[in-house]
């Protein structure tokens, strides 16, 4: 049987040129990079050089790369370490409704600790106006984290002009860029953003491996406190294998961005036109500010899991709202967020492409999604319509 | 030139057939251990495979083994994310000076939110009096942290014997045993723990692999938010390859820990006897109750750090004070806190052994130290008396 990866924003194999990489490090060179002889110098040089390569990518300086070991580690670190660093100017933070589970659960936890947070909603695309950034600053706020693109949904942020609003008022800006580094051309002053949180899986990097950008002269209290690593702002032995991995993932993302772009842009524009061929499918987020590989999309009458489930048997593989969610089986807060409604929401599916994606992969997938949409029509008492009264609360499977 | 590693508490290499259990993980299964379908199954059985083996290292159950990143961020989570559990109850928590940076940096934070800090102090083997800890409890103390054995003087804590004073008095007791899991055997029912710090790294696991043990029924607050991870504990997608060589490692580090244990017993005797009958020598730490690998000196009318280099001309890599600390040029607080007088303290030197070392590598040794002592004694100022008035403040070297 076929077996096709469409769930890029979930995960990606590792790059070969990563591995290749990596391999002297997980081997002869295993030295901590504290240490102050050969194993320890060799060590410390491949992560110097990695901070480089990654700083490179978002157009950053490599001093401003701080390694963290993934994107929801930065998250909470940006959002705690920006809070705690700043809470004496004001404890008012704002975020998006639409934010990854690590923004919008740090940003709870300091809900908890006397923080107030605004909460902004997006339109139906999934877009936050910048004008309700502007009108939810107070003298309070210290921050304002926005995520850049939206794994569930694709739809990309207009993060400039909310960093513009951010600087000509003062305030410190964070995006979480996890789906967005190595997709699309990043450059944090062009952004307009203070911190950026980027995972080097998400470009076929290795997993293990983040970061957060810091942008210099901002000041962050540590999540992860202990030794000097990390210029004393996160602690613990550098997990060196992997950061080398993520260097060299940057470099490759770095040269072949426009290559991969172009070429999981058109894959992905067969997709929605297959899908949207089909009754009762419609494309979710934004039809052009999106990510060049993102297809999500709502059948109605079918319940996303089931779906995900046939075409896994079909060896399609897929993702229903975003990778953390995919075994909590509730509506995406995302999803009603643009205000789909709860039994809509339930069949959410997202096809995201990558550089292995082939036309014939689109072939077969165009064939095989109508087929499985078909068959499940077939069977589902949901095809005779929704309860409306259904309880829209979320039931977290084990 | 030889090449003779004795700094193997800084870190291990990486066990073969550990890096042969990750390989496929770092290859053709990549997938998220979240995801649905077949590459996410794999991903996700060979994490619960690891928290088996991981869990069987110190006799716990998988189910009470959180994985994290790092040593560090282990004992950052145990310490702040017990305390926010608690603080309803007291906000009073006792740890020792001999901590890693880890616990002791964690503790000084939570002193900026209102939380109260006991240090205990040590007796010159850098023991903890149990009866310190009993003296030191209050009706607010939530949490006591003891590190098990020192990585800098290889003193091994009466665990049991504090851990049995907290569970009479009903209070959580943790420790970090980054330097002891692999090297001594762990039972963490007989050392009567509720939180344990361990990491992959220390016994010939990888880097980037580390866990929390967490006794089943305590509750404790997330240091990263995010997904659904690790029970909602730990969130970010999974080091799949790190957590698999992770669970690898134990399960050898169990299989041949008394062989392990016995080899650098036996050669780090040897070692001590050859440095001990250099003039001027001595040994800190706890003579008996050390680990069995460790060997840790000082060198009067030496500095450390030309110790270190001039032993690394000689291809003998060892360390000064602990690996997160062997860039800062400082006296080590460990040291101090067993009474070593500070012009003393700079003169220390720790040699720990691994499976790879021989008796060659001791003969080598033997007669190299006693050289490289001899050189420097000769070219140092401070043979002729160091000033006691030298100023004792940190110096930290980028």
């Amino acid at each position: 049987m076929k077996k096709i990866y469409m769930d890029h924003v979930a995960t990606n194999p590792l790059h070969q040129d990563a591995l290749d990489a990596m391999l002297p490090f997980l081997k002869e060179n295993y030295g901590n990079p504290l240490s102050l002889y050969e194993y320890g110098m060799v060590a410390r040089d491949a992560i110097e050089n990695a901070r480089f390569q990654t700083a490179e990518l978002i157009n950053a300086q490599a001093k401003e790369i701080i390694f963290t070991a993934s994107g929801a580690e930065s998250n909470n670190f940006a959002i705690k370490g920006i809070a705690y660093a700043n809470q004496n100017k004001g404890m008012h933070i704002i975020v998006s409704k639409v934010e990854h589970h690590s923004i919008l659960n740090s940003a709870r936890f300091l809900e908890k600790s006397g923080f107030t947070v605004t909460y902004l909603k997006v339109d139906n695309h999934g877009l936050v106006d910048p004008e309700d950034v502007r009108k939810a600053i107070t003298d309070e706020t210290i921050l304002i984290s926005i995520i850049h693109a939206s794994p569930e949904i694709g739809t990309i942020q207009p993060l400039a002009e909310i960093g513009a609003i951010a600087r000509e008022k003062g305030i410190i800006f964070h995006t979480d860029a996890v789906a967005s580094v190595g997709n699309i051309p990043i450059d944090v002053d062009a952004l307009n953003v203070d911190l950026l949180t980027l995972a080097a899986h998400q470009f076929y990097g290795p997993k293990g491996a983040a970061a957060l950008y810091v942008k210099q002269g901002i000041r962050i209290v540590p999540l992860v406190y202990g030794g000097i690593q990390e210029g004393g702002r996160r602690a613990g032995t550098e997990n060196v294998p992997a950061i080398v991995g993520m260097g060299k993932a940057a470099e490759i993302a770095k040269r072949d961005l426009n290559k991969r772009m172009d070429h999981v842009k058109k894959l992905r524009d067969r997709i929605i036109a297959a899908a949207l061929k089909i009754d009762k499918v419609t494309l979710t987020g934004h039809p052009v500010k999106r990510l060049p590989g993102h297809a999500s999309l709502l059948v109605e009458y079918i319940e996303g899991e089931a779906m995900l489930m046939l075409l896994a048997g079909n060896g399609i593989y897929s993702a229903s709202g975003s990778a953390c969610s995919s075994r909590a089986l509730k509506s995406s807060p995302v999803l009603l967020s643009i205000g789909t409604p709860v039994h809509l929401a339930q069949g959410s599916v997202v096809f995201t492409l990558g550089e292995g994606t082939t036309e014939e992969d689109i072939d077969y997938f165009s064939e095989t999604f109508s087929k499985v949409i078909t068959r499940l029509r077939e069977i589902s008492p949901y095809s005779k319509g929704w309860e409306e009264t259904e309880d829209p609360t979320c039931i977290t499977k084990k």
